[in-house]
């Protein structure tokens, strides 16, 4: 995933703020869920949710207006009710290493009752299993 | 409804994003609407939703981080099937006018079909209509 | 310009935040400016910045999750002291208008003072009178 | 710190967004700061500022549209160089603990160059130990 620093997610201080780093990483899991067949959109036609249970991040290098940026994400963990990925947020411009952060999810139906989803979607858990790294 | 600018609203120019003051207005709205009797909430309950159909912002003087401003909400117009109001927002300190704006939104139900609220649901129309300056 | 919407710009309506819109609007200015020739970082560097003195939109058919859009800028109108575009978003999968807009902007220096942009900066004028629809 | 949360802070799960949460605790750390004699805009007057150079948060029960909470915040870590914050974010209405979280800053000058506070502003070093817990 890459695209450019937008203007207003910058601050008084003149680089991206923070929190907007949280939702970088949010649109760099929903198009890693899509490369990997689990479009979450898809997920939730299921009736399988992934709320955010625990997010954390580390900043480095700060991103600025005009600024190119790409995010590698990872499945780095699943089990049979969770999964956790991990993100690199780089300029794209100089390679220079801006964040990294991590985050947890559980697998939730519409009620946001847990499941078990490799009981109860077996080839979706499958999916998740051959995309761990 | 009177707060503080935090410091995640403004951006690199120093001063509050164009945007946040839709948001803001949409505070003023919902605090509006609970003090005349309409909080959203409940109207979402009986199955009535407001979504905006226009919105539109002056700006005059910028908010900065450490402000305090002020929006004095009106309803200006009531239609069988739609409302419009007005805002004022005012620096609580030095009492300038910061920005003026307007939203008009319809009424709908919860499957986003326009409902004439004066049939439908005639005691909320009535609050509506006694709070039109 | 066009993009995807993100997760995190929807409300618990189930669809964009109106608010989002006039962050979208920004987003195709800033791509005209630098597709005409005027890239906001440059013109911050020569010391003209175009705060934003109004901005109105009109919804019609909202944005959801999952949803590409696309946004057609026009610049509508030029003075010495001002500029007014207009904003077209479509839906790019069904080419249904969603929302349109117009913003203006004043020319200011670094020190947030008005400046008559033909006599300061003929060239940048110029661009801007070349890109006049 | 004590507010509600704002609709258009809610996504189509019909919760708080989790991003928002680390803007809240923006919020609970910039009112701390004022509590504690060390008002975010006098600091940046003084010449120093306190990037987030990492964040976390866990996720408990979902705030909503209507909810209002609280943050208790607490300076739980203090070095020549650096400070991290803790904040435990509460429903005010059910007291039911909503999200926990944490925040480490490094103390730098206009020009983003770290600085050591305990050396460069003794009388600032002082007001934070004084508050660490």
């Amino acid at each position: 995933m890459e695209r450019k620093v937008a203007y207003y997610e910058t601050d008084r201080m003149g680089i991206v703020h923070h929190s907007n780093y949280i939702r970088y990483m949010e649109e760099a899991r929903l198009s890693w869920l899509e490369e990997n067949g689990l479009a979450y959109d898809t997920l939730e036609t299921i009736g399988i949710m992934l709320p955010v249970i625990s997010v954390d991040a580390e900043y480095y290098k700060p991103l600025k207006f005009g600024d190119t940026f790409n995010i590698t994400t990872k499945l780095i963990a699943l089990t049979n009710v969770k999964i956790t990925l991990s993100y690199e947020i780089k300029n794209s411009q100089t390679n220079q290493l801006c964040a990294i952060g991590k985050s947890s999810h559980c697998f939730v139906n519409n009620d946001f009752k847990p499941i078990a989803i490799k009981k109860t979607n077996p080839d979706i858990f499958k999916l998740f299993k051959d995309s761990l790294i």
